[in-house]
């Protein structure tokens, strides 16, 4: 497999408190297997400067790319903006453009910019904005770095925006076999076919309802014939 | 906040991949919080052993404690228990009491323990065993990490077998603030607020209901009378 790699940085201490439940993962993940970039990694760290610069750095070294949500907002714990202009050397302030663009979303215009608002105005040098047809405020692209909010309705259409500038690869494709059986039951066959079909990920995942127990055997790939190949073996074994 | 510090590692690719919703961080993270420690960061990892064996070394030099989630069934891609034993620099082998107490899940006793079954006694050397009252099948504790189940029935029982023999600080107490304004607007004072009160962690969550914006202020800390007096602090911006 050679599809481009990204991973996910969630920036908040509300998901780290139990609070809220992360929804943002769940959407992006689903989103990139559609259109073939592999995400591969994912941290979530708190509103902290030191751990969310360290934690760029790591991963848009060794990724594709990086999409971050969370801390892009106007109160003293979004901090977003301000690491990842750190993790990259680069100067932060208001940009006219972005700024020009958070006022339209209010009646007042420019008139309705105090200074918490203007935080959302804040941009990197040399970034590049991403769209926010919910509420206005954009996001950012900055180098292999994709910047983006924390609520899930405004993630969700900043995702929207940038996925057709990224470079896919192939989709993954799916395949799921439902086996009446327990895992370690189905564990040494599964293991042999694995090793037949290396271009194919086969995860197993076991069940118990009304008492019975199952495992569901999904495979993976982005090459159709590898896919349906290891899925007739799989099948065989029911 | 001196409260101990824990980070969680959740290892597979069928959260990665969007096939599945993280339960078992959010179930965490809660059960954190009300004992007293400071869930810090979470990691999620594919069932890659450079991945996991790098996430573990550097989760378990940073924490106090590290809660790994996945990998310890019968499948190929089963991998977690080795990786710990090779992060840690250790001998991992069936070990004799994890054997006999996975015996007790199967009618057969010993003779249904087939090559798959048993890769869920190794035990990596030196590690103490988690009690899995669910499923029988153990998790273990090697130094300062903690390595459970993925399937969150077995999890979460996991969990409740490990946090009697944590110490636990201070548990974080929590107050909630409902404003019918949007964040912009209090975020000026909220950040007064947060200054005046160090030691209270202030998070907002604005929200859009039936077109009209709020925001939910959450103040967290381990002090009740710190926590109390920022809260009637935020609620007077009502």
């Amino acid at each position: 497999m050679s599809n481009p790699t990204a991973a996910m940085l969630v920036i908040g201490d509300e998901i780290l408190s139990g609070r809220t439940r992360d929804a943002n993962m769940y959407h992006l993940a689903g989103r990139l297997a559609q259109i073939g970039v592999d995400l591969r990694e994912v941290r979530i760290v708190a509103d902290d400067q030191q751990q969310i610069i360290a934690a760029l750095n790591a991963l848009r070294g060794a990724y594709d790319s990086v999409f971050t949500s969370g801390g892009i907002g106007p109160t003293h714990d979004d901090i977003t903006a301000d690491c990842v202009a750190a993790a990259f050397g680069v100067g932060i302030d208001v940009r006219a453009d972005a700024r020009k663009i958070l006022a339209t979303n209010y009646p007042e215009g420019e008139a309705a910019l105090n200074p918490a608002r203007l935080r959302m105005a804040r941009i990197p040098d040399g970034a590049t904005l991403i769209d926010n047809p919910v509420s206005k405020a954009p996001g950012f692209n900055l180098g292999n770095v994709y910047v983006m909010a924390g609520v899930p309705a405004v993630f969700t259409a900043m995702v929207e925006s940038v996925l057709p500038t990224l470079v896919g690869g192939a989709p993954l494709l799916s395949e799921a076999v439902r086996i009446d059986r327990g895992e370690s039951d189905v564990a040494g066959a599964l293991g042999g076919i694995a090793g037949q079909y290396p271009d194919v990920a086969i995860g197993s995942y076991p069940f118990q309802r009304d008492g019975r127990y199952g495992t569901n055997i999904v495979l993976r790939s982005v090459d159709r014939d590898q896919l349906d190949a290891a899925t007739n073996a799989v099948r065989a074994l029911i």
